[in-house]
């Protein structure tokens, strides 16, 4: 018999009505004949909900109670999706992430799962129950709750898949699965039907959050290949795999967004070992997060580093760095907001020359400036202009042809 | 060093700044010298939503997921007031009823405590943390989550105060103790200082909500004292303890009244065994629960069989009993509604004859009609008409002096 896991995030068990939804699919696929395990997270809002409660109580909530506190979120939909599936006739039961043998280190609101012991939901399983797995939390080796970090609930549905040997893990979420680009800017944008693993992450990176950089992480590290799909409708979504060879037939798989970027510039500073550690550690003493960073090429001994943040730290970032340059005897500091970064990434760029030249080139007879570039083996990310991102992002997917792709031939079929 | 045991309802946590101020209290009983453990309930409203949205999605919920579902109202409370305890600067962590030890039989939604084995509180006391427990919860030997049934945090509190040996147990709740009346209703109402188990528990079934009467009959099987008190002041409260020689003198300790009741009358029916059998499963097969039951003497082989019920049954209970009246050829059913049970509560009736009597005339005297008349050991009951209930309380409470009793010599004084 097929086994199938399949995770709801919080939106789809974000009221009773969608909860009733939600075990009306997992019945549907058990009488498809498969064996279903449904990992289920928070009701949506719920996590934002407690982690207030917590910031109400306590300036800095003690991350063990902290990690009780959240638990009981996905605790409580959980048990609410085995009742409705239940009052349905069929036959499930909810366990916590404890119950479930997701072992965990001892790192409480980021755990990092250490092992699986899925013998309760094997012998569960072999009971024809349909098992509901509180998502995004585990257990230390003490009995000591601990969750996952935001959005784990993904990795606990992967991590599953993974230790059971699925024959498929579908993660719906709200959205049909994975597209070209975000349909809100590029109208014709189309929903993919496979991704690889780097580029789901590059993509991840790049600002399309469609899932958690770490489930997607220990997805690609145990070979676990996932569905991201709606749950709202029954289309088929995107299913995220190893690459194939003919995967690389396509140059470009996506286009991501960034905006409400900032650039900064330490101009002319020297070129010296030592020196950008010293930028960079003060600004992650202010837990500032620091994405693209470009260093131009050293001219008598002095060299521009340039790197982007979200536009809320600029001033923190400034204040930060003043005493450096100073400090350093860089020329100055060079602030620019109202930016925004375009990501293409796809691992035909691989085998494919001439996609940056051709991205930049579409890009300039725009009249759009580029004010800062880097790329790695499958992606190629520019700075520009926020006003100009719409329009960069149309244009390139236009120039790429990523709205007339034709569906892929997969060789694992999506479940329908 | 004393070891407390302090139990807070889900209105003294029912918002961020009440739980910092159980917090608050929980650390200056600890720097008063005493090893603390705190019983906390649900924030007030949520054990109810969590109800309502169980029954969102299944018409009758599954009671283990229910299980699973309410504890989690505790297990959020107790972390958030561990966290509370934590940023006060003491020490402070939060257990599970499961952690707590507490082994209960396998009735999900009323289950009974079979054990408790509190060797990972005194653990944790040993290393001076002051411990919160989630209430109202327990698990199987198989390891489930399991309830106490509504109120049963109260039932935590007094089983670990029994467990543990402490030296005293507080229940803390939002109002001052036990009083002589309503206050509401006699405005002269006394604080009691102390009440035996077994005036407590007569006052819980006329009435009196202060407590739940599973841990009242729980602390009376094993002998733990207890004080119920306000956590919205410093005031002492009353102390429940197993009766004294001198509790005797004091002749009425209570008065409560139920409201909303109905009186239903199966008029001259046959004097048979069996007869009162078929009424009475009737009523209770329609799930309607019947309190004062009174049959008058048999007269030519026929008697009358007098019940109150809440009014709000009183439709039901004429519809089941009508084919009863036909097949018993009984001469009819006469139902009253808008009348109200007075009851007053004391051990001391035992020693004191009279009582009822001069109860019984000061109605009379006021010209207030009694209806019915139940009586037990320590309590008399009547039933009268709710217009005159509030009326018939003043005067009971003036007749037996009880707002004028000095305050009782305590052998064990409450905690201030």
């Amino acid at each position: 018999m097929r086994l199938i896991v399949q995770k709801y995030g919080g939106t789809s068990v974000g009221n009773p009505e969608r909860i009733r939804n939600v075990a009306a699919r997992l019945i549907e696929t058990q009488r498809e004949g498969c064996r279903v395990v449904a990992v289920i997270s928070a009701m949506a809002g719920e996590t934002d909900q407690l982690i207030k409660l917590a910031h109400d109580v306590s300036p800095s909530p003690t991350k063990r109670e902290l990690d009780i506190l959240l638990a009981t979120g996905e605790n409580a939909a959980s048990a609410l999706t085995a009742m409705a599936v239940n009052a349905l006739g069929a036959k499930a039961i909810s366990v916590t992430g404890a119950q479930a043998g997701i072992l965990t280190d001892r790192v409480h609101t980021k755990a990092k799962i250490a092992n699986i012991s899925a013998k309760q939901i094997q012998a569960l399983l072999a009971e024809d129950y349909i098992v509901i797995v509180a998502g995004f939390q585990g257990q230390t080796p003490e009995g000591e709750t601990t969750t996952l970090g935001r959005g784990g609930s993904d990795l606990s549905a992967i991590a599953l898949a993974g230790v059971l040997n699925a024959d498929a893990c579908q993660i719906f979420t709200d959205v049909d699965g994975v597209f070209t680009c975000d349909p809100r800017i590029v109208s014709d944008a189309k929903k993919l039907d496979e991704v690889s693993y780097d580029e789901l992450l590059e993509m991840a990176g790049a600002g399309s959050k469609v899932m958690q950089s770490r489930a997607v992480e220990f997805a690609k590290k145990f070979g676990v290949d996932f569905e991201v799909r709606s749950s709202l409708n029954l289309n088929a979504g995107t299913l995220a795999k190893e690459e194939t060879a003919s995967m690389e037939d396509v140059v470009i798989r996506g286009i991501s967004v960034d905006r409400n970027q900032a650039k900064l510039t330490v101009d002319d500073v020297r070129d010296e070992p030592g020196i950008a550690g010293r930028i960079f550690s003060v600004i992650a003493d202010g837990n500032i997060i620091v994405d693209m960073i470009v260093q131009s090429v050293s001219e008598h001994g002095t060299t521009d580093i340039s790197f982007t943040i979200h536009e809320n730290d600029l001033a923190a970032a400034q204040e930060l760095l003043a005493p450096v340059v100073k400090e350093t005897k860089a020329a100055g500091l060079i602030a620019k907001s109202g930016v925004a970064k375009l990501s293409v990434v796809g691992i035909g760029m691989r085998s494919h020359s001439g996609v940056a030249s051709r991205m930049f080139q579409c890009l300039g007879k725009a009249g759009i400036n580029i004010h800062l570039i880097s790329t790695s083996e499958i992606k190629i990310a520019v700075v520009i202009e926020e006003t100009d991102v719409e329009r960069a992002a149309q244009l390139i997917h236009e120039e790429f042809g990523l709205a007339s792709l034709a569906p892929m031939v997969s060789s694992v079929r999506p479940l329908a």
